[in-house]
């Protein structure tokens, strides 16, 4: 059932990035090409899927809030094309691709991140069929996850403790910003856009804190324990970077098992809803069976 | 009358600037030190004082729409951050202080340009006495206007020409791009968000075509001919770095007859006003005698 709503949302979400920026037509070519290389290049469209079936879980129909959805993608995107650059991980691979600028250079790099993140949020503002107020509030809640008391803050941690040691505190404050922030932003804007109620809210927000917490700790395991052809970039490459991870603060039997009470404990988070929440409690179980 | 309203302005507008991002109490400290040191590094404010003075001439008060006019100096500011960076035009000076990333690293200096993006989308978006609906649809027209299709796209033409021959036409497409399509959006944004009526749009985007075309072509006199320390960048820069300039296209003093009747057009595109448009007709003037 999961599988089969992933093929499907993807099927839609890649479907509608295309048409947001197709391939020929647009002046200056390159760097409209150099959008669409990092756009699609294998995501799984996590963020977007998370919106879509968060507003499922409130009996809306979550591929209305495409636009939003897609929006999400691309600042997702732009994250992961900064983050590669030489001055910040320095990655010469991603998902088994060429990074960006290993493909276009720093320079066209750094506008086509620049140029997502301002992309994405045209297309959320484009979003039909929403009140005004409440897109306005949706949008200047991802705005906030995004930046700098959000995603940008946490890679300004991840940053600047390369190489340094940091404690459990300091590395959940990274993950929750880094990477969290955004998933809850995904979590909410679909519950806000379908018009969930506040105790709805609270829900989404405890799963999306629990969730990304769990993405982060199986993310830290796959480093050490995955396929490199399936993860997509060099296995134990944290390490080689002097990266504070879980596995690493506490060991893989324990990272594993901490991965599994958070799994739980974002399924408890959901116990108000009826089946119309299944997609998001597979989704979080996935976490623990990903091998990518 | 001129000095004294933009004196006016420019203290309204850091003191808002000040409170969006407060010298203190943030976590991670040294983000928000890299955006506040561009942010307060001299700038002259000209989109935020275009934005009210626009909103002034359809007798509104433009000082009701300083989070929107906030949000266009953060836009501004990131975009000359990543201009900056070494992997763009690798400038080390800018209105005589260091650049961002000679004091922070390329790193920061790449987050804080995207710390300042994002932001300034969040602080447009909190925008309170407009309709939900004007706001959406004016902080949409301000992200197109900086994305691929503007700002972003100009600057691509502007990196991937460099050193190369580019002709009148592509110098007049980047520059409408890289810095029409802000001034543009700023002038626009005042007027929509003051509730302008259509003949009065008409006005200000014919004036915002020719106060663009005008900012540019003074500006590549000045980097001839300006005094570098109020220049506050080697002058000279655009020719040993092979830019091409309106100076070298058609030569100084034809350069200077164009800025003249630019203004002139200017001027012209806004005789349905009265005396509620003489500081937009004083702006534009000031670029023919302005020394940086």
């Amino acid at each position: 059932m999961l599988k089969q709503y992933c093929q499907e949302k993807v099927a839609m979400i890649d479907a509608a990035l295309g048409r947001f920026i197709p391939d020929s037509g647009q002046y200056p070519p390159a760097i409209f090409e150099a959008m669409r290389y990092s756009l699609f290049a294998g995501g799984k469209r996590l963020r977007p899927i998370l919106l879509m079936a968060a507003a499922d879980a409130v009996q809306s129909d979550g591929s209305k809030f495409l636009p939003v959805a897609c929006g999400l993608e691309m600042i997702h995107t732009y994250s992961l094309i900064h983050d590669d650059l030489p001055a910040m991980d320095d990655d010469d691979y991603r998902r088994g691709k060429l990074t960006n600028h290993k493909v276009y250079g720093d320079g066209l790099a750094i506008l086509a991140g620049d140029a997502l993140l301002t992309y994405g949020f045209e297309v959320m503002l484009s979003q039909p069929g929403v009140a005004p107020a409440v897109l306005l509030a949706t949008v200047r809640e991802i705005a906030a996850a995004a930046g700098a008391q959000g995603m940008v803050g946490g890679q300004t941690v991840d940053l600047l403790s390369e190489g340094q040691s940091i404690d459990a505190a300091t590395l959940e404050f990274m993950h929750r910003r880094k990477t969290g922030a955004l998933f809850r932003a995904a979590l909410r804007a679909g519950a806000l856009l379908a018009g969930a109620s506040q105790e709805q809210l609270n829900c989404f927000n405890e799963y999306a804190e629990q969730f990304g917490l769990a993405f982060q700790i199986t993310d830290d395991i796959l480093d050490v324990v995955g396929k490199e052809e399936l993860v997509g970039k060099p296995i134990g490459s944290d390490q080689k970077n002097n990266k504070v991870t879980y596995v690493a603060l506490y060991g893989l039997e324990k990272a594993r098992e901490m991965a599994r009470q958070t799994v739980e404990k974002a399924i408890t988070a959901l116990d108000i809803f009826g089946t119309e929440a299944d997609i998001l409690r597979d989704l979080v179980r996935f976490l623990l069976a990903r091998d990518s």
